[in-house]
């Protein structure tokens, strides 16, 4: 993403990089996805509009990777750990997830982007294609690693079990529906590999 | 709700309600719940604003009778037919969400006031009292009587189980994340009923 010449030129451009991110998510926070402008990002990060555009391609680009930073880049095992055991592993990523949505500063951009998403159908084919899908697919690699250790069904249908996992969280903290914790996350993961479990 | 004297008056009063309804429903559409007046769904109505007023006590409660209206009215046997088998007539309520989520009439004001409900907590509070609980509490009285019928574990914690039939469809729909068909819900409840079934 970066094309640094010297180790100076790439201290340079990852502070850069990291106060746009941080601008953008601000920004979000503040204003919604809507009125936020590549100039205000700019500006707000202090640099020039031009190194915004060598780096991302459209203000959506930037928006998504200013969320994925959140989280650490997506590789598999960040997204989903491997202890072998996949009920365990299940559990700490979603309790990590009931985490961020209890941290404020995490919340607010991805509130405020969510109801983008589910109000704007193009943002919402940019967010599944940039964000929700690669996450998806380091996921299911983890699930995949569970089917061949005996653990979840040959026959589960992965995107169905995602789908099962993600959204309780997703739908309790997006409507307010009841305590988001530790025991709810737990609840889900058992039910969930209840369900696809390879049986006897 | 109404205080009809005459045959007339009632069938007045019962044309006048399904104005307002209408007019709500068609206003949130097209102009989001922040920018809906009374004056404005009385004028659309071609009402009184006391008209409204002697009904309702907000422009919330209003809102969640116009969506409520579109699913007929809550009650046990609307809301979960009971067949005998948890799984057909859970897999019937589900298609029937996902054929609703497919009608422009009825997810067009959804999602706009769902956008509305994930931005105003104080709204959100007012969903969850006058509309979501409701409708899970007559889902609840199915469930237990697929408890005392030996088709769902006697365990079961029922919030979960909801959560767990609710939200995939809610979160595909929402974020446009796939296809939003009866196999998905079939398969939804297939799993949820898996995951619950009272063992050997």
């Amino acid at each position: 993403m970066t094309s640094a010449k010297r180790p100076d030129a790439s201290r340079r451009n990852e502070k850069s990089r990291q106060a746009i991110l941080t601008a953008t998510r601000e920004l979000i926070a503040e204003t919604g996805y809507a009125k936020v402008s590549i100039e205000a990002i700019a500006a707000r990060a202090g640099v020039g509009k031009q190194t915004i555009y060598r780096w991302w391609s459209s203000k959506g680009a930037v928006v998504f990777d200013s969320i994925l930073d959140l989280s650490g880049p997506v590789d598999d095992a960040v997204v989903l750990p491997d202890t072998g055991d996949l009920e365990t592993d299940l559990k700490q990523v979603l309790r990590a997830t009931v985490a961020e949505f209890a941290d404020a500063a995490f919340e607010a951009p991805i509130r405020a982007l969510t109801v983008e998403i589910a109000t704007d159908p193009e943002l919402a084919a940019l967010y599944q294609r940039s964000m929700a899908t690669p996450m998806d697919e380091a996921k299911k690699a983890r699930l995949r690693s569970a089917q061949e250790a005996g653990q979840l069904s040959p026959d589960a249908d992965l995107d169905l079990v995602l789908s099962l996992l993600n959204s309780p969280v997703f739908e309790r903290w997006l409507m307010r529906g009841g305590p988001l914790d530790d025991a709810f996350a737990d609840g889900v993961v058992e039910a969930v590999v209840r369900a696809f479990s390879p049986g006897p």
